[in-house]
């Protein structure tokens, strides 16, 4: 099989209001052929050129609406017109411009860039298979400087760490979930609740939060919060990748650190990931 | 001379609300020594390592009001500390929390990452030389989708670009600006002030944006509005880091492309950079 | 599930020479337990923290002869001590330390980082299932100037692209093989038999190299000659990503360039890749 | 004044054998105008395009014998067609391809990929004044598992770090010098001789090494060899990145580490750089 990265921007204006979406795509078949691997015969390859011809023709003629949407034109093109492809994924992921806003007035065509939480969507098909879309936000990093600790966890001859009930909780998350039906869809706003879901699960009420006694149970908070208020939802992928911060010891130095300076731990990374799914 | 690099975390409360700071801080020093390059003789070397404690007690016993009060303190206490130490420059660059809100309501303690443009400021002396402080945001994207174009430009026999009108201006930008006295300076204020100059100077009016006839033009107009509205600064060094698209070429796909494609052009990659200060 | 990543260095000496390897491990685990999700009791949770003191402990007692046999340990030991444990991965990869040598002499202990090939290795054993070792080869970047191709690929209206039989091949390759039964093989030499098979295959004779009618088909010959050659191993994934180069056109400077400046695309990036066993 | 980075590929053949440089060229150019930043007239702007066109045309018509000769000619050629140019700077980097070979046979025209250390250089003229030419290394990664230490420093209330006369020096390395007259210089040569020089003063005899007391004397000991050893250079910068390693403390886990297991350490990350030239 074949994958394929192209980046570019779709303009379009209403009125003299312009918008932008800067996308990179990554397109991946798999062919019905072997030939081109054992003979070197070429006749149904699909070069990456054209490829990227046809994901440019179709940004052109349909615009990308949503990141979905786009995704799933694509996966129907090649579907429909390559008899010799019997697999399609396409990856969409979005630049996160936003419009610039002057004293609180949107600006016209200025837009600043956003990294808070990457947005990118993901359909597939198999030929005579149904379409299936997956949505998700990567790259959200989020701190909770108090509330959250781990303790009671197995111990053996070579556990070394402290049990502890007031812990930095810091981390990068990857959000992942798929669509049953695809049909009616509005996907920005079911977007934008999951994001919703993400950062209240994670942070708790404003004004005390919620105590969190692992990473893998704020993990499994966010999922099942996300499971209860939207209900298109089928299954979640969620992985938690950590950074951990040491307080730093300053006996030495005469004084005591209540935790208030801390330093990154680089060694060891952890990461938990969990997927869940409705019954 | 020697450089070293620390990052951390400083934490505080006030009542539940709880603060973080997360900073790199780079230490540079310049010993009035030469003995440890030529003999080996490391008597008036201090060691990175103490560079780290040092900076790490400052943090503990005097918090990071501002970067820039933080890295006068650490600047003021190597040369007081120090008399082997001619020359010390002190870089602080903050990582981008933000407080977390849900429905408008702040959280006590949750964060979310966004690196809309990185804060850093640097302080800098020499012995018997005044402290001069920098501050500045760099790696703050920015794009117009339309007001923009580059015409009239020097022309001879290696001219191939084609003037336009109406091009993208695309960019990341980096804004360094020095203080004359730095006494009774509200940094953070000021910084915002800056911002904001530098955000309605690329744009433009928000309903009707202001034709940009090329990035120097734009690296000069930020310049100027930063020079006239905030007397503080005394000189200000700007760097444009220019993304340059194409409109896709579509007529092989029998389609007329009317700005709505583009394609990044990984190269050539240009740059653009201007010092200015006052008479 | 969880993981973790670990970096270290470990030394031995024989006589007065010096031995080193310096490893990033990734130990992924998975427990036959929810209740850390759903309850947050933490119980039968490994820490991070103990996996770390685990994977040092087993270099320090058992070194690392092999990247393979080391993973091979590790594997064993959750699956031996941690009954909870239902599944372990662990991924090794080896920085890449070379020897110094001084008109020809080795160095007792001077090492300069020569990273023209990542090597890696993975074992995976589900509890009651075998265990299962990979070894693989990454980041090798490889450059054929002439001899290579593309021709009578499948065409439509989206086909752009012009029939090639003198472009250049570069690409960037990754490999990772799958042994049967691991019992008395020697790691590293196979490991080098399959680098030469690569390289080989790559490149055809040295005198006058061998043509290349596609990507897909010299990804085929490099697993071909591998199945060939070594027949320790059972299955070879190979993934060739792409970079092309496009001849500049120089016309409009009053130049013919004959294949002797060409630039980078860097999009589209493409990538082809393979899995083969043996019947 | 503006900046532009652009990277190609130039290929030449000599009978059947094929010869490849990859080079990035970065071009700094000063204007003796202000009026396109001022005024938005850009009559003077020479556009970044031009300037790649002529890298590009430079390099079709005089090949890259050497980088520096590449350099050489790029300066030269602004400074003579352009006179509104008053400085032009270019950097030159190479893509670290080489020969492969099979057997010891060299391949005609196959390359890899080996980046033990990166050679680029740099020439540097003012309207009426010298051309300055500069090579150098840098990325080069080095380890001395013994012989190394650190003693004898500066200790006041804050320094916590115990003396070490037998830790790891592990380090990046930049090095560059600067010529004084660059005529009839074989520039190929004499950074192969000064690449040996850093080995060996890094390394000391294969067979026994040499004590450094500090980063510092080992930067000075390259220095003080390249000076003896190669006359045509007149300057030189060294900086050298250091790594640190701790050995692991395996007390609680009851075992003895005698520095067989060590980790780096991410932070502090310390640097040491000096400029020696000639009396």
């Amino acid at each position: 099989y074949g994958k394929n990265t192209i980046k570019f921007l779709r303009l379009h204006r209403e009125g003299k209001k312009e918008f932008v979406k800067e996308v990179e795509v990554c397109t991946h078949l798999r062919l019905n052929s072997a030939q081109e691997y054992l003979d070197g015969n070429n006749s149904l390859v699909i070069p990456t050129d054209t490829i990227k011809n046809i994901v440019l023709l179709l940004a052109k003629k349909k615009g990308i609406p949503t990141l979905e949407e786009f995704a799933i034109d694509i996966c129907e093109h090649f579907m429909t017109s390559f008899c010799q492809v019997v697999y399609v994924k396409t990856y969409v992921q979005e630049v996160p411009w936003q419009r610039l806003h002057e004293n609180g007035v949107p600006h016209i065509h200025s837009f600043i860039c956003v990294p808070d939480g990457i947005r990118f969507c993901e359909a597939e098909q198999c030929r005579n298979g149904p379409l299936v879309v997956f949505a998700g936000i990567k790259d959200l990093k989020l701190m909770k400087t108090t509330q959250s600790g781990f303790e009671g966890f197995f111990r053996n001859e070579h556990t070394t760490l402290p049990e502890r009930n007031d812990r930095i909780l810091c981390g990068e998350l990857f959000c992942k979930w798929s669509y049953g039906e695809c049909r009616n869809i509005d996907f920005d706003c079911i977007r934008n609740k999951i994001r919703e879901c993400i950062l209240e699960a994670f942070a708790g009420p404003p004004d005390c939060g919620e105590y969190s006694p692992s990473y893998q149970k704020t993990v499994n908070s966010i999922q099942m919060l996300i499971l209860s208020k939207v209900p298109q939802v089928q299954v979640i992928e969620t992985v938690l990748n950590n950074t951990f911060y040491n307080v730093v010891d300053m006996k030495n130095l005469g004084v005591t650190n209540d935790k208030e300076v801390l330093v990154p731990v680089e060694t060891p990374y952890g990461s938990c990931a969990c997927t869940l799914g409705r019954k």
